[in-house]
């Protein structure tokens, strides 16, 4: 049965501009692949249901949300109606670890047509996955505060790692590098610095690279590994980072090549017991936000990676092949003006689904 | 009394290498400026000492310390012999903080005559501090390990941070802010994903900001502030971050502008109570010791900063007009690899004396 039902969650400011475009380029894939959508879509995880409401979520959110077979979602936030912390653990972080997506797989690619701030590279040559374990690590609620409101006030907040959660996430780095032409896995660490959890982290690796002999491994302290995205992006194949560490090097990434709008992120639980759920990396963007002119490719592109997890290969190719002969083609009538053009949200959209 | 009383530890690896490059631009400097240095050589804090020992320093390397009135530092580190967290918690990570070096200084600045990684970006246009928390946070050794070598393995690390060791640092950033042009303190968060100490942090700066009315306080959660320094360099003036977020930004600043290399890095006890210690940002690099080919400007950047913190503004400025000239000529036979020549450390290091 190719039916495929998607919750979609818009949620705040472009997030609900860009959605739209992500299903539209979904409809044009249905229509050309044959497969049938069942499009669920729901307005809470939004700082309107928290206005309304007092909370992000409705009660029986993962009960609606275990129905499905996966779930598009666009971005969460909106700090003048409620604090950034409450309204993502309110929605996001909490799907990540109800429904155990452990692995959020972020693409960095250097695509024709968009202008890398760094200089003299060329498409092609740096085209990497960041692997970042998405449960556990250092977000966590666990710790509090003492003497409180004193000059002696103090915080104390835990970063929990787990063997379970490190393996897991590490086999799925590996196994993903082993379908790769460079066989390569990178490994960011700070167990120079961070001197319990981050050892642990580097033992892991060690540990589960003995079962992958062919593939190649390395490691960098975070420091520097963030400094070689910037000098030496071409280095990366695979890199596979803890869950604050994954968080700045899949913003990092796509900077570098120029995607840091167009960046697309899969939160996935690879033994399907729960949902994926599938979203651009940007986030809500207040600055922009009501303007039509947030890019909609990193919805659509998501949308390609939500396709490809459920079965629709050659569908989610044909999506990341029309946005990026959109892309590459340059027209600023249609590209938005990240990309140096005058396009709307809904123009580039459009150009996209009539490109699949 | 304009005697400078300056314990030198060269450390490892390149360490030994650029340190008497850093000496002999110190010499040069008190020469011209008319000062006197009562140096101490010490060969502790390396992998030599762990060797002989089975420690990284003699025991009463603190008592010997706070005779001086600054520390020159290299590198330490030697994987082959002692593991990196070890060596580093019993040495430098001991010394900032049993000496309160509360605050560690890193410019970023994009010098003539480096070539950035960046596209398009000119000499002047980038020229900011990051200010690191040097004590505190995430690099902690507290913590532990449960069900060891089990399935069921768990470590957990906690994060601490204090008042007092947040609202002083910030101080010292706006500070700072205060005698810049742009008087402008950017702040490095994390409070959506890590949901205690960060929105901690926040409270702070938003506390400290209120003391200072003509400053122009921003911030951005360190993913997308990672990005930022790829895109908008010419965005900041001082950026003020947490140890671990710090560590990052301060490799990554120098990556942007092609100075990691080179970069020089202040710990800093702003009362004077204990002494200060001077560094460059770079590690040992095991991999290019022995060559004579590592770059001796951030030791001897380092020793203007060292000199500019004993009062010697002059003498500072000197040394960094010296090897900004000695840069910006870039003679290949002078200038080391790492800058595009085949000049070597000792070669590179007398150049920049001569011009002092
Ligand atoms: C060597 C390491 C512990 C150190 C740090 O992380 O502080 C270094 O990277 C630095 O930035 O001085
Ligand atoms: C919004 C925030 C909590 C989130 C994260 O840090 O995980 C975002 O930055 C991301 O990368 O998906």
């Amino acid at each position: 049965d190719r039916t495929y039902r998607i919750a979609v969650i818009p949620g705040d400011g472009i997030g609900t501009e860009v959605m739209p475009e992500g299903v539209r380029a979904l409809h044009a894939a249905a229509d050309v692949y044959g497969f049938e959508l069942d499009l669920i879509e729901l307005d809470w995880a939004s700082a309107e249901h928290w206005k309304a409401h007092g909370t992000m979520m409705p009660e029986d959110w993962a009960e609606q949300l275990e129905a499905v077979d996966a779930i598009f979602f666009g971005a969460v936030g909106w700090p003048d109606v409620v604090p950034d912390h409450v309204s993502l653990w309110g929605s996001i972080l909490q799907f990540r670890r109800v429904f155990d997506q452990y692995v959020n797989l972020r693409p960095v690619k250097l695509l024709k047509g968009v202008r890398s701030p760094l200089a003299g590279r060329e498409p092609g040559e740096v085209d990497f996955y960041v692997v970042r374990e998405n449960t556990e690590g250092e977000y966590s609620s666990v710790g509090g505060r003492m003497f409180e409101g004193t000059e002696r006030e103090t915080v104390i907040q835990e970063t929990i790692m787990t063997r379970t959660g490190i393996d897991r996430v590490l086999r799925y780095a590996f196994d993903l590098a082993e379908r790769r032409p460079a066989k390569k896995v990178t490994s960011a660490t700070k167990s120079n610095g961070i001197a319990i959890t981050m050892p642990y982290w580097d033992e892991r690796v060690a540990a589960m690279s003995e079962s992958y002999p062919d593939i190649d491994v390395d490691q960098f302290h975070i420091d520097i590994l963030a400094a070689n995205f910037v000098l030496h992006p071409d280095w990366f194949d695979v890199v596979v980072a803890s869950n604050l560490f994954g968080d700045i090097l899949s913003d990092l990434g796509p900077a570098c090549v120029g995607t840091i709008g167009i960046a697309p992120s899969a939160n996935i639980n690879p033994e399907g017991t729960h949902p994926s759920l599938f979203e651009p990396v940007h986030g809500s963007a207040p600055d922009i936000a009501g303007q039509g002119i947030a890019n909609p490719i990193g919805q659509i592109w998501s949308a390609a990676l939500m396709l490809d997890h459920l079965g629709e290969a050659e569908a989610a190719a044909a999506i990341e092949e029309a946005f990026e002969a959109v892309v590459a083609a340059g027209d600023t009538r249609i590209v938005t003006p990240d990309l140096g053009g005058a396009g709307t949200t809904a123009g580039l959209g459009r150009a996209i689904a009539d490109a699949i």
